[in-house]
């Protein structure tokens, strides 16, 4: 069959990119290279830093982002998709530029849980602190008739630093056990089910390591990905 | 340090694709997401079958890499990669289209036995059906004064169905042994230096699993592009 043509705003990081591109052919039922779904993908590392950003130049990015958009549109993308939840908190400025459908990671995972844990009443958010302040997440749980549960500021931070050793390509044991420690103590606080709410995190955790489900905001965004492409 | 943007002619198969970007991630030093490489990827099941192209309608996917790379040149590519061996065999119809420097899969490859391997005469050939119909490799490596060792017609037609099921997704064990059970026998044949002239390869087949010299054209495409946009 013929799909829609996807276009990927990517490179927020470019190894997450990559790990979503590879959960979409994964999840592609493809018996030779014409079956796939056809990605246009502009892996940039010209994005600001969204931490930065999102207490300073907020225009600084989402003015990236639009260009971007526009440019994956004129390449011929039938629908857009940003690999990057902190990115997600710019979109305010992005979303009114853009002439076709544009897929909302966060909005997703939360209709995710909502979907595949409807009893579960209490989220727990791994995410950066960008996107913590930005409230992107916490607002769309609540607007669910749930209840977020973050890590204490401490442990935020240490989040945030494992998040940045990830960026710069330390995905090792160490990372890995630092990662799932933080997740364990969100279901001790309360937790019954887990989002790794950055792109970054099902990298080094998955939900074979954890007693509690988890929900990879990569692996919903390939899945609606691959839903739309074939609509 | 401020990069070169590399468009890629993507999806000759898709994760191929995403096994070089992942390549050119993790040779670029990088402590941050801004300080890796632009990359712009179409990652594009639309071009046909090379192995039935290359007896029949060559110009069918002549035609579709031209406007490719024209539209990856419109979106910003300073230089142009194609991970994908056997489709070289159809840049003559190409390469005169270009505004953007091409680095060639194949002649980096081939120079990359000149560089490691000075001293090796006799070059196992790993490729596609077309690929070898193609000459592209075997008239490279006799430029350089060497000699190809392909696998006799039997094993030939093996190798060609071992990628075809790494395209449908098959990366189990028992292609793993059967593509390592290919290089060896071109051992066996006096092959010093094994070449995995197809992309589809190195995903199934690591140096570490073999005992005698094993070049990647993947990994050497992925080397020279980080060089080359670093220039």
């Amino acid at each position: 069959m013929k799909h829609k043509t996807v276009g990927v705003l990517g490179g927020m990081g470019p190894d997450a990119t990559v790990d979503f591109m590879s959960a979409v052919i994964a999840l592609t039922q493809a018996g030779k290279d014409q079956d796939h779904i056809h990605m246009i993908v502009d892996n940039n590392p010209g994005v600001p830093d969204r931490q930065a950003a999102m207490k300073g130049d907020r225009l600084a990015v989402s003015k990236v982002l639009g260009d971007m958009a526009l440019r994956l549109e004129a390449a011929g993308a039938d629908f857009l998709v940003m690999p990057c939840n902190t990115a997600h908190a710019f979109l305010p400025e992005v979303l009114p530029k853009l002439h076709v459908p544009f897929i909302h990671i966060v909005n997703e995972t939360v209709a995710e849980i909502a979907n595949t844990q409807p009893r579960a009443r209490q989220v727990g958010v791994m995410a950066t602190n960008a996107c913590i302040e930005s409230d992107v997440y916490q607002s769309a749980i609540l607007a669910s008739g749930r209840r977020s549960i973050l890590p204490p500021a401490e442990r935020q931070q240490e989040l945030m630093g494992l998040i940045h050793r990830i960026k710069r390509g330390d995905k090792g044991k160490a990372v890995k056990r630092a990662m799932r420690g933080i997740a364990m103590d969100l279901a001790k606080q309360g937790a019954e089910v887990i989002v790794a709410g950055c792109t970054e995190i099902p990298l080094v955790l998955g939900k074979d390591e954890l007693d509690l489900p988890f929900i990879s905001s990569t692996e919903v965004l390939a899945r609606r990905t691959v839903a739309k492409a074939s609509e």
